[in-house]
């Protein structure tokens, strides 16, 4: 069976495509920069015409699927709201893909394909309960259980960055306090490194602060930049850990910037866990950086539009 | 198609025996006291006299399904541990349980029975992601997700009473620090409703501080017992906020003693998920008390047999 189909990414700043057969990209379209573009409606536009640019070069193509930051109704193919893109609420995303192409579509969480790309393609691959965190400028994640995408109730599942690390803590965006996105989000990532390092007498920007810049730094030598890595993966590790009692998952796999931190930060991950959970919980647990790197939300959207059209009660 | 047979519950101090049919106890036998018994060859060859006898009572049994507290390896049949119970290592119960009956068997973790009873027969019924929360000498839960039981990878799933309040606390007996069960255990709660009456002036001993005679005061009345619901409320509902925010259930089921205090801890639960959860997580979630009381894991077990022998590959 042909299983080509477009994937659409809708990021932060911009929205990226490309054609998805297999896990791997056959082509993909430079991205769209959300902010040159008025409004909603010549950004629609400009997303349909990418899709027919796609479709010319790869017509065997048979759906299409988009994955968005914010709250996205899967089921009724519905965006209520977008994280960072004013204007966009309750659009019935699915159904204006079907009619331009003509093809099955699907939509859902950013977080949800980017999870069900890593579990079919990437570094989930063969697990049975895999749980997947991406680290940015919130914190996201998406839940693989049984061998099937997991989204909950309301479709709400997977906010890994609102579980709450002190009950007493700062109060987040979305209503919790202490939540693990006030500890690792990049901005509060940022915050804290130049803390530590203004208290090690010395001056440094945000930019020297990013978790690239602190990645590389920590690499070499940096005892203030290990010392910031080392409390972030304490922070992950102990939400990481009641996710593991709850859980008992087999795989967690962990994407954005912090993900591709390595050892300075994979490392007290593994410790906290080891340290804080029983043997079976975290024997048969491996804990891995993302695969699929940027490119997983436009190969899981691709994919969940492919499942959606051929086994539609899945994933 | 008949579907009536033997459960047995084993609990911290008692081993619970009874016929059930569609949620219904048909008959029951006295608790066995384990310390009764001078080890486990005695408590076993006991728990055979009871099912023979139970089974005389009603030959139409076909299944014999076991619940208890510990690690059990429900898949292969073998209890690897007993809480409570010292003695108990690596017994293939499963196997023993079809030797001796020559009935289909099963055995499983006395929370997921219990999960399992309350959402086929209890409080849980029609919910589609439901979270059992027992709470009694530690704090156990069991997870319904997408209707079918989840045990997770090594089959520990459900361990909410280890999941993190403040990862600064105190160490507990299985590996975290400042996990649930350190605030809302019953020994806890004594421990705090004590210190908090001789802050008032007041002493008091440790049964009269027992969930039972906290609920009591409450109702009476008394303001330190009033606090006490509010403190366990707060703890339990800041855990339970994790979950929502993870896995977005549409019912969450509170039993054991700490269940049956009413809105003195129902009130506090309700309002913490209501304030630190976004709508669409908080507005679609019922939160109540176990229905089935101390009959759930009798109920569950034998459901649980029920079910795997006539559908092998769930629940």
């Amino acid at each position: 069976m042909n299983k080509t189909a477009i994937g659409i990414d809708f990021g932060g700043t911009t929205v990226k495509s490309g054609v998805v057969r297999e896990g791997k990209l056959l082509a993909r379209l430079p991205p769209l920069r959300t902010h040159d573009f008025a409004g909603h409606d010549s950004l629609l536009a400009a997303i349909r015409a990418a899709i027919e640019e796609l479709r010319q070069q790869h017509p065997e193509v048979v759906a299409v699927g988009a994955g968005l930051p914010g709250l996205v109704d899967s089921i009724n193919g519905r965006v209520w709201q977008l994280s960072n893109v004013p204007g966009w609420e309750d659009v019935a995303l699915t159904a204006l893909l079907e009619e331009w192409t003509g093809l099955p579509a699907a939509i859902d969480n950013d977080a949800n394909a980017m999870a069900y790309a890593e579990w079919l393609f990437g570094a989930g691959r063969e697990g049975v309960n895999v749980v997947c965190v991406t680290l940015g400028t919130g914190v996201g994640g998406g839940l693989i259980l049984d061998r099937k995408l997991y989204r909950g109730s309301r479709l709400g599942a997977g906010e890994i960055g609102q579980m709450t690390i002190d009950p007493k803590g700062a109060p987040g965006q979305y209503g919790n306090y202490g939540a693990l996105e006030k500890y690792v989000g990049n901005a509060q990532i940022a915050e804290r490194a130049q803390t530590l390092y203004r208290e090690a007498g010395l001056t440094k920007t945000p930019e020297e602060c990013s978790p690239l810049a602190l990645e590389k730094s920590a690499r070499a030598g940096d005892p203030v930049a290990a010392k910031v890595w080392e409390e972030i993966g304490f922070h992950i590790g102990i939400t990481l850990c009641d996710i593991v009692w709850l859980l008992n998952p087999d795989r967690i796999v962990i994407g954005g910037g912090v993900g591709r931190a390595g050892e300075y930060v994979f490392g007290p991950i593994r410790r906290v866990i080891k340290e804080r959970t029983m043997k079976i919980f975290h024997e048969g647990l491996t804990i891995v950086p993302a695969a699929l790197g940027n490119d997983a939300g436009l190969i899981g959207s691709a994919a969940l539009a492919l499942a959606k059209a051929t086994m539609p009660n899945d994933p």
